[in-house]
């Protein structure tokens, strides 16, 4: 599972402009720059950054035209337009090599409705089911044991992984990427109680999920009640996240493992949900938020570790209250 | 997927035994009272709710029978003996219109015991396996890819979503409903430690899911260590939810979202579980918890708010500390 | 489902060197000393329990060889080298009862990888798809709907239940154990942020399981950025628990169910996590740990009693507050 490339491979990959110093080792690993060492690729994606670059070790650094400073020895800057770009051009190269893309076709085990419309590019694996009325877009990969529902549509490009559950009605972007055992579109959790008991309200909306969008393994998407559960362009769920019906997700968020989104909730574009945070009230674009219920990462953060020094802030205050008793009875 | 209603089609389905006013509007939602519009189906279901009647803005009302006051203009009241048995009728209904009955019998793909006892009209869907000794109830549907272990039973009008585990021995009652990748019957999490490592305390219990469950994706239920784990007839469980071995859910109760029940812990009736709640000791009949470990919601919800004002406390505890430092030091 | 054995059978199981007292009772179900009753099987794995061997009641106990002390009427001594190992002889013996070893084999509704190298005690079950370069070691059972990525490997008499995920190139050692559901090489959670959009940082590493690992259903085991995700030998996980990529899980570890490791930390030899607790720095060996973010659960207990106690300390600081500045006044 080892790949590797040369510096002119990797000036080739993102395409440089130009070229600075000159390295023999062969590049493995991607890193931050701060991190780095000989065999890794590290990039300035982000102009705060650019006092690290001196420092940096790794073999190969991927900066913007014009940066200056002069490479260590057995080190090679590479000059690109924009060196987030290039990156992900990499990595790109490195997933081709590693994960090669399989041929397009329905495996003979594949249960596929008459009426479901399949694009001749894509790939449908083993085992997989596909209902009648759903739309698998071009070089779509469903891996294997993929279920998708009646009327459900997979955009071009996207990669489901084995066991991935698309419910009914519900719709994947282009390139979008679930990783296994991933279940969108379950019903979303809504009752309305009388006689003694709970009676069900359907949910008859759908989820919707935009491009580029990467989904974690396990995780739930429930559908909406009405309308639509959505999660933006860009956005990426990690493993066991659970997101209620009619939730709505900005563009380009982050919502670590085992987060949680209530039902109903709206996120800004941008947001970032730290792991197991539970996210039951709106929560603004660009917020970074942690903690159940989720607050701003700083102070819950700060709480946290206040949190462990409550024993001695009650010691503290039952010394204050005897303090004041002996005061109040010497002064009595 | 869209299903609309006229006024005298609910009234059908409701069965009602008058009304008052008119409406033209196609209902296509249900809304709670307060939060109804045109277009929606709102219904009294609890009379401390009576002084919203009057405010909805619902094109039709389910009400009891006798209930004083007048519709507005275009919206019609319908009313019936019990409401929330009417609006149970509308969500059946609904149901039906959306999700349509399958047809029974096995699909060819299907991996079925010689010894499985499957009535004539249930439904087994592409990939599902029932093993030996397993009995599936009249009219139950297993979606796709399900699996029901060695001796296990599904009840009458039970469904079961795609990728649903039901393990050997677990019993799952009338119209109970699992939502896709839910594992009921995995092992309890029980070891002894001796002899440096953990020896696994076999789990040879089993689950019973009592009638009108409904189970969330990607949920788990252990199975006993002895005897069985019980979830209570009508009991709603969410998504992401973890129930240890041998623990005991009465009727009615509701489990939000990722919330967790120790080993052993027993739920009284009609609790109820906020999302991520961890529940790790018994809870009392009708109490609504909250938290990890999980406290009554009030105090929880207080206590999340005084989290906030930690840092606060800190600075003001110790403001009293330099005052009282200052008043020993003046009066010294 | 029960099985039931003499104390006769005991012996024979767990090798006793010797007996004293006699029991007719059948025994039912294993017991710790302290909680066993008649038609329980108890043990004294560790000498620091051996005070209460005198009071327990259950029918047999297994103590080591020279253990003094009479047994009470109606219960019988069994006397070995080291009581863990006889426990675990009997729960070798008690699941053979309840799970019997299936045939070898591999289901005709199987996908096998022709150049997938399958050893012929193994037991590939219903539905089961084994790609490319996978092995599949002696006597190992894959029970139905399990999925084996291209190059993964299976050792010998490991037990993967329904619906389990091995993803390509991840390892289990002998004797592992995964509950239904739970996913094995899914990608960690790695992004570079750049151009207003997360681009993926490939995860191409792999997962390592060692011997006797157990793993819960619809756990997630994430894929090592590069190099390799490793749980140590003999640690066993709930339900729901989320390992971040380049985790290291020393041995005999014990996770409870819905707990969290966050990526790239390290949990030294036999830490014990409890149930929901989030970890997102490294544990050192031997320690106990709750909570989110876990901390020590004895520190962790603590605060959970100190935090409903809240409300009241705000009170008492108010309290204090208002005394003072009646006292500053007063003084003034």
């Amino acid at each position: 599972m080892e790949v590797s490339f040369t510096a002119a491979d990797i000036a080739a990959i993102v395409q440089a402009k130009g070229t600075r110093g000159a390295t023999t080792d062969l590049v493995r690993r991607l890193s931050a720059l701060s991190e780095s060492g000989p065999g890794d690729l590290a990039f300035l994606g982000n102009q705060k950054y650019k006092a690290e670059v001196a420092a940096a070790r790794a073999s190969v650094v991927l900066l913007p035209v014009g940066f200056p400073g002069e490479p260590a020895p057995g080190q090679q800057y590479l000059f690109v337009e924009n060196p987030s770009v290039g990156l992900a051009r990499v990595c790109a190269r490195l997933e081709q090599e590693l994960w090669p893309k399989p041929a397009p076709g329905i495996h003979p085990t594949a249960s596929i409705a008459p009426d479901a419309n399949i694009a001749p590019t894509a790939t449908i694996g083993p085992l997989c089911i596909v209902e009648s009325g759903a739309i698998i877009g071009e070089r779509a990969h469903l891996q294997a044991q993929v279920f998708i529902g009646r009327n459900a549509a997979v955009g071009e490009d996207a990669w489901l992984m084995p066991g991935v559950i698309l419910a009914t009605e519900c719709e994947l972007g282009r390139r979008v990427r679930v990783q296994p055992g991933a279940v969108i579109g379950s019903d979303g959790f809504g009752y309305e109680f009388g006689g003694g008991r709970h009676h069900k309200v359907p949910q008859v909306g759908n989820v919707v999920v935009d491009d580029d969008v990467e989904i974690g393994a396990n995780s739930t998407l429930d559908r909406a009640r009405f309308s639509r559960t959505w999660v933006g362009e860009g956005t990426k769920i990690d493993n066991l996240v659970q997101v209620g019906h009619n939730v709505i997700i900005g563009r380009h968020c982050l919502l670590c493992g085992q987060a949680g989104v209530g039902g109903h909730i709206t996120l800004g574009r941008g947001v970032k949900a730290g792991g197991r945070a539970g996210i039951s009230s709106d929560v603004e674009a660009g917020s970074v938020v942690n903690g159940n219920p989720a607050i701003p990462m700083m102070l819950e953060r700060r709480i946290a570790v206040l949190k462990t020094r409550l024993p001695d802030l009650f010691r503290r205050v039952a010394a204050i209250e005897e303090q004041l008793g002996r005061a109040e009875k010497s002064s009595s």
